[in-house]
């Protein structure tokens, strides 16, 4: 990887895969402008940091500035209550996308989610062109994202890869991860590749290490360039062994979104 | 049409199309509650009237007890700072479903619009799979709507017609409207037929009477038993008499949104 | 009509459907044979009758035997237990269609069943390419004389119709079929049509009258030259009158199948 | 219809369906330029004819000066020897589009050719987006056309609306053309609507009455504003009469190209 | 592989595929249960054997009891009388279905073939959502028995892996073997995977190893987490220098049922 | 690699791909006979040569005498005048079908071109089954030449594999290429693969290696048996420092057919 960029600006820098991209796009990028609600720790000479929410609007607008392109992986990263969740994933990405118009920037890589897409089934094999089935509030913001992405494509020219991440995790820590799986390193280079494609447009990619089992298609992100390179393999013995076989009628089975789809709203959760 | 309910609400009665779900659907319930938050003239026996703002939540929700079945046609209808979209149409449109849900409601008919699939090309020929692809903050908001409706069939078991209005007026007042007109009859039938269809889902129509010019395909909603009947042929003459050809590669010519794509960010011309 | 064939052989006539087909097709045929396991009443000049079990091949060869065309109706036409389903269904019509590869017969007319796809849902608005999904034994027999008709045709050029039948009586009788049912009158003109068409090859029609709600596409049977005539609109209000609404969450309403999805296995029941 | 052009060019003006469309065009424009390569009987007052080889480039060049849309029906109209087919056709649109392009006209109406997809079955049900299957060299020069109009709406924004035209006659004449015909008066409309939609782009439509029989699917053309109003059915008792039921599986039958896929090589042919 | 069942009844288990699968899955299984008509050689510790025919009803539903999961590779494996057919495929299946709904299992994975879509053709690069086109009585069981395991899951919940074996033998021994192989070893693979895939719905696969030329596409069955390991590259050499090149234009070159599609009616063959 | 052929017919065998195919083609036949209309150097004994132009009707009929299979590669190889592209690519084709027709080859090779799909956009991610969308008057030429085949197989029996050829060059040369580039090797091994599969038909594969950005999807040509082998990821650090990034939203990035769609109409360009 050559530096082509100037100045990416990582949103939920302080968060788990956050942390994986100051690594992994380092050198893409003569400075990377770090941006979370959370403190930043050890930054780096190559790294700024901008510690802020993403329900701020004017903090969110004066952290596009000057930068070349964005990697949005920041605000809640689960169900939670409604206020949370259109606070900082929908006001916030919102924020974020004004802030990369107002500021000439070309190109987003969004962190969307399985979560947008969980209630299809795994053996529907859906691709890029299903359409939304988020599995809670949390989904639901991210299929905000995602048409918000499309407009700013359509209207403004702004190009976002709407990235669609599985479970990213050091490891799989259960049997759904063994196909849901997205190693970090495997997500670094898909971020990577999203940055310096020579064309994204509006495209949509589904993330997910090279595991066995394939439950949905990639076929209309290709020109991302990205081809996953890990496997939960290595991990199969361990993890059966640790976790009785699932109930394939299970609905967390049954589905793309996994337990998230057990879920009942989350305001009625918080009450109780 | 027989008095299958009790009480209906509609959202947005005081609009240009709340008058006339006023009078179309009354047969359908035994009374109307009409919510809008503008006041509400000549009410009718059969009527109650509810005067708040969506962005309520509390009245929102209280609007919802007691109701068998939801019209929600309120919120912002036009190209609208984001303040404005997203307190009336995104907050505006979860308190309903939100109160729907809480009171145990069945069925929503919700006015979704052309503007959520606005940067599509008449020549594309889209039907309800086709993904979103809004023309704007206020299409942004449609979009975000019906997914929100996906998600609460989904999960909780409340249907949704989402009809996409091209253009509802007493008559078609431009070219454009030669092809995208909705007259009111065709309006109110299409959500009488939402509201009694044997099942709905979650179900995307695209709401046009049967003018000569058809630019969408409606066939993945035909299990809604609803066939427009009125036609904008006889305003044709009129019409090219008094407006001149349009340029095909315009690209408010080229879209199914109209002139919705030639806007810039609401929010700059507020500023102008 | 014209009297294009000299000898039709129409099966199950002494049935519901099979009555009407007597009447209906006089005018295509010099003469009419008539084959059911029960006595046919009111033979008229231009018919013969011939009494056998479907299950009884060499009666069925025989009944093949000079003839233009079958209209193959016969069979258990519900329900039933697997060994009436496995002698009246499937050894029956493959009976029938050795019986016209030995005869030389050049198409086949068969009476197939919503049952075949009763499992897919309303609002899926499947097509003719959709995959099967019996409901029971019965559909599941109606699925393997489907693939059996296609056999004969890519095999030894044997002309199929397939017609999946939804609900054919004299008038509605309950809220689903309002939108379910194909007039006497519909199914006859489609069973002429598909007799009388130039090309038919192996093609699979869904047997619906022109009623509001149109849960199903028949776009690829449209060389057929058959367009419904009746609509149970006109029964509507009675209908609605008599039975309660349905719930748009159960089975038997959600799914093309109707109250087949509803019912265990028949053996069960039997041995109750 | 309110005469929208100054002045459209017909070529082929003395052919068949030329002198049908100097009566059915003539309310559109001011003027009508008429091109043949054959004298032109019978010029009225708004008609003016220029006789020429299509594949005589200045000539063609000439005529599309000062016009404002081009109705291309010229060329060799039925199967011949690749020079003929190679001059009139290829070379000839080939002129006429380049004299659109040197001249500024906006809108192209070609008369394509069911022989451009003549190796499609009737029951594939094709619509416009099916490959081009031509079934002989004048088929394949029309595929060339089409091709050649796509070109030319990417490269230099000139529309053009390709009509396969089946079979158009003042009857039918025939057992295929029980489906396959076009009336006059529906040739026309469709040539109208082609010119007078507000967006063609580049759009593919197939040329049918409303016959009973239909073997291909228009939806992908319905933004161009045309129904058909004819039907083949009142000619359907004399043809059947005069004509012997066809086999399903011969060539012409079974293809929609009828006999064409009966031709040998036209050369051939021609040297016997 | 760990062994998750404590029993797997195998049918078929004498078979040239069964001795194979009792190699492969014992790693699986605390025992084997196997099953077939003949008698089976060389029972180790681990295996018990029962010998009946599937068309015995009795016996059937008793080797389903205590079983966790069935692989069902029994049955005629060939182009037979109808009799044949009839009692070991279509009745004999039948008694493994309602077996294991007796006994509760929860998932079958049966041996279906490339005979239920042999006339399709190599170049229409078919899924598993393709229409059954069988090529014989013997595809024609296998289609009716995929369809026995799509009711099975609807109604009952018993999930089913319909793997399509193309020609699994210990060697490719001409020329279509050269792209329809199925190794051995990717076979039980095969099986182990459908066996041990978190959710298997009703899934359609085609099973055929790593080759060169792939006719079909395997894209809707990624989630049963298999890729075939072995090429039919190493015995490219040997085979084209025995057998001469095929004709391309032959049916049995042309479709994926290769010499099965030259097959006459098996009842003729054995009348000879 | 056997030789299978006595003669392959090599056109174009003079260019930079024929030289390739010379050497990579010469297991396969026993004599290789090379057509150009530049002289050919450096003959090997297993050569033959001759030279002529592809507008002469005889000298290309000739040349297919006698021939097993052949490799049309022949003709103008970029945007040139209409003059030269109608003698050498659609005269000159004709010739060769022709010629193939007339002395009985059964199977052609041809070099389609990604011009002939130019306006494709990448994200669009086509497959063999897309519209044409040639960029130019030399992808116009591809697109006949494609139909040209499908004629000849459905009409004549004559098979041909049209291999769209992207940038086959010794080694990337620009920032497209690192996905355009088809190397040589790979050219090669597309050729034999698409000479020796067992069935063509009428194939149309997308020539490119194996390179990281993939913005066509070869699923449909998978029978042929090629795999791409060679990757431009060792050119990728070069070139990214020798060229500066590309604007995503130029219409020559956007689009497949790269700065062909820039182009203007080129007997513009050579009048200037």
């Amino acid at each position: 990887m050559t530096a082509r960029f100037d100045t990416i600006l990582i949103t939920g820098a302080a968060g788990r895969l956050g942390t994986e991209l100051r690594k992994g796009l380092a050198p893409l990028a003569r400075k990377l402008r770090l941006a979370d609600v959370a403190a930043i720790a050890d930054l780096k000479p190559n790294e700024e940091a901008l510690i802020f929410d993403l329900a701020d609007e004017a903090a969110a607008h004066a952290a596009c500035q000057g930068v070349d392109a964005i990697v949005h992986f920041g605000g809640v990263p689960l169900e939670r209550s409604w206020d949370s969740i259109l606070n900082a994933n929908i006001r916030g990405s919102y924020h974020i996308y004004e802030g990369a118009r107002k500021a000439g920037v070309r190109r987003v890589v969004y962190a969307s989610s399985v979560h947008a897409i969980g209630y299809h089934r795994l053996e529907d094999q859906i691709d890029a062109s299903a359409a939304h089935r988020p599995d809670g509030l949390y989904g639901l913001s991210k299929c905000f994202v995602e048409d918000l992405g499309r407009l700013y494509w359509d209207k403004f020219g702004i190009e976002t890869a709407a990235l669609r991440i599985f479970s990213s995790f050091p490891e799989p820590a259960d049997r759904r991860m063994l196909w849901s799986w997205l190693s970090f390193d495997d997500c670094v280079r898909l971020v990577a590749a999203s940055l310096t494609a020579p064309r994204v447009g509006f495209t949509v990619a589904h993330g997910l290490s090279d595991n066995a089992v394939k439950p949905v298609d990639n076929r209309l992100s290709a020109h991302l360039g990205w081809q996953p390179q890990d496997s939960s393999e290595p991990f199969r013995v361990g993890l059966e062994a640790k976790f009785p076989p699932p109930d394939a009628r299970a609905p967390a089975v049954q589905h793309l979104g996994g337990w998230f789809v057990d879920l009942g709203h989350p305001d009625d959760e918080a009450s109780k």
